[in-house]
């Protein structure tokens, strides 16, 4: 699957020649019309199920680390998980969404993040920048929002905003935007370096299809709060989003952190696709449960020792 | 199911008194014997789909908030959520979880939050605190830790470890320590006041349990990474633990900020036991859809212009 969605790495790529509601991967002999779709979504289950395994022995070894690294008896009672002791290296998963309004980022976190254990999830949702942040480089606050070693990480949207909207919409100068190609590619190498397995989906969904659903959020109360005006403004720019994601694609698809180009009209292909695309990623870190850092046959006689007769 | 399980403002309570094998507020006469399990299992299910849509409510009134305070053209393409946006009041959950050594806190969070999306929930595992950490006052980690507006937060652990393992392993002079009631109980109103509903749960488990459930980390390989030598060196101060807990919990189980002790021997009593705390929680918060914070019908008009007849 991996082979089958990734960019190439190198110039802009075509996305006009990826058929948004096509299926690529999905085993189409055995598995044909109304069924695919019963298919796929338990197949969600059983993928979702290897994720969750997965998720936990990345965890595993990373609490492993860090209590490899701590003085001994400094820790009494601290038995648990530590997220802001982030910054230390180790290795985690980053999965990061883009697309258009309307693309299925928010379907694809439920889905797909929801089949894995809220413990060790780190989900951000990134919107336009608040005051402190503009008063930063533009991956000031992407690096506070990077999952700590052992987390897998989900960015909904990401610094490739800073070159989407900021181009499209003209927030910045060219000069400025221009440059974040390369910023960005030394970043993600620097976070690939650090041990972070880097995931990068592009949602494509067409044209067509972000009308439909524009149209439901509209038709649907219940569904108001998920529409804004300005969804139909960048619709109105649409061809000018595919450039600059052709080009974001295209440029910063690179070896140590690879894009993906999920077709994206159909939800139920979609989730598959992109959890498939995370148990790959999983596969290549060849994780396993580390082994016990203490001395097992003492720490039972210890603990049976420890039996009130009361 | 609130009225049961919460812990009287005033004194210590008596934890002895609450058996961690019992299952108050369970329907016995209807539902006994093995099937209970079957039952409550089914039930979570059936409540953890509840909690999923009072979730969104709850995060759509935060988008709606947001929506209507930002200038109006001020963000195209950034219709996401913003959890850097945190600071700026509204209505937000908050479930902080304690409990002693294998009480079931990480399972909770994974049964329990994990019937949530994980887009709006905010999960954080608090250990021994850092240097860093160190250097600020005990509440320091903890305000940078709460859940945005929207956001359904998960304490697995928090600033009660600090007159819970800091008094019993003196890691503190005694002043200090019991200072700090009165500071929780000022931190949590002023929470409170600022839109936090918050709900603590002490997860009450037996002595014997805890036994068992240390030493089938210890005999089970694929659990090791969950043991820790610490874990019978604060076992050792089982009584001592329990004493700090009934002092918490008397001292800041207040109207604005409830304790709740919730019988944990049984996995699935307490998983249920949870999930029904923070329903009646939802529904104190008497969430709706928001309504639009735009003409629909001028938007209906615009959208089904923008349709592309090529």
């Amino acid at each position: 699957m991996r082979e089958l969605l990734r960019v190439a790495p190198g110039g802009a790529v075509d996305l006009g020649a990826v058929d948004p509601r096509s299926t690529p991967g999905l085993p189409g002999r055995e598995v044909t019309g109304p069924q695919r779709k019963e298919w796929a979504r338990g197949q969600l289950t059983l993928i979702g199920a290897e994720l969750g395994r997965q998720q936990e022995m990345l965890f595993a070894e990373a609490k492993a680390r860090q209590s490899a690294a701590r003085p001994v008896g400094a820790a009494a009672g601290g038995g648990g998980s530590d997220a802001a002791a982030g910054g230390a290296g180790g290795r985690r998963v980053l999965l990061v969404l883009q697309a258009m309004d309307s693309g299925g980022k928010d379907g694809t976190v439920k889905r797909v993040a929801g089949a894995m254990n809220p413990l060790g999830l780190h989900v951000r949702s990134f919107g336009p920048p608040t005051p402190e942040e503009l008063r930063h480089d533009f991956l000031w606050r992407i690096r506070r929002a990077l999952p700590p070693p052992g987390y897998v990480g989900v960015f909904n949207r990401s610094h490739y905003e800073d070159v989407l909207v900021a181009r499209v919409e003209s927030l910045v100068p060219e000069s400025i935007w221009q440059a974040r190609y390369d910023e960005i590619n030394a970043f993600e190498r620097e976070q690939a370096d650090a041990g972070v397995a880097l995931v990068k989906v592009f949602l494509h969904i067409s044209y067509a299809e972000q009308g439909r659903r524009l149209l439901e959020r509209l038709d649907e109360p219940r569904k108001h709060w998920k529409y804004d005006p300005s969804d139909v403004d960048a619709r109105a720019r649409w061809d000018d989003y595919q450039a600059a994601y052709a080009e974001a694609l295209g440029r910063c698809g690179t070896d140590a952190a690879p894009w993906y180009v999920v077709p994206a009209d159909r939800k139920w292909y979609r989730d598959w696709a992109v959890a498939h695309l995370l148990r790959e990623t999983f596969d290549t870190l060849d994780l396993g449960y580390p082994p016990a850092g203490f001395d097992v046959r003492r720490e039972r006689e210890r603990l049976l020792g420890s039996e009130r007769t009361a």
